[in-house]
């Protein structure tokens, strides 16, 4: 007998970006903007959000999506953030996802990777 | 000349739960205190939180962590949840928190996956 295919539960993005100025890094207001940027062009709907400053530098903002999640994370030290999305709409748009942020946090380059989360049926 | 190594910026670990109980995914408090155990065994620290229940069933619980953020979603529908765990610390024992959360949310079974997030020197 055949298997049922696998239950797509989610797509897993996720942005990594770097050559950043430091002082966007250290900053929550660039990380909002182009979090909230970012859903209004993918359609993706934040219900819920926290933050957190690290000492002595970097900002974590996570946004709880109707969708699922996207969480930001900075290393000012060494001009890098890494964008994670989960989304159960596999046809989010994450390349031009990748380019906001590129461009709201002046990196000089962003890598784009995509895995899908399944169980069995 | 010999290239600079990258730079580790984190561990992302994901553990995908299976054949679990619906009531068990629909209630916060297993989550939050698989959540908070898994956290405990691994020497992770939460400084900020976020949750949502979504309509008509399902649960995302985001801790920021000291150490970057866990997140967890379920599927109730489909006896299903996803933990995501990004990291700094790679020696992170995931397959001891694999099992915290198999046994916390009555899994039959748990899949765990690794991949690590570096940037150019």
């Amino acid at each position: 007998m055949l298997e049922a295919p696998p239950i797509a539960l989610a797509s897993s993005f996720r942005i990594v970006l770097e050559g950043c100025a430091s002082s966007d890094l250290d900053s929550i207001k660039p990380l909002e903007h182009a979090a909230r940027r970012a859903c209004a062009t993918a359609g993706l709907t934040p219900v819920g959000e926290a933050r957190h400053h690290y000492a002595p530098h970097g900002w974590t903002l996570v946004l709880i999506l109707k969708e699922s999640h996207l969480a930001i994370h900075t290393w000012p030290e060494y001009g890098a953030a890494v964008v994670e999305l989960l989304s159960c709409r596999p046809d989010t748009p994450i390349d031009a996802l990748a380019e906001i942020f590129k461009s709201e946090l002046n990196a000089a380059g962003a890598r784009v990777s995509r895995d899908e989360i399944n169980v069995k049926n």
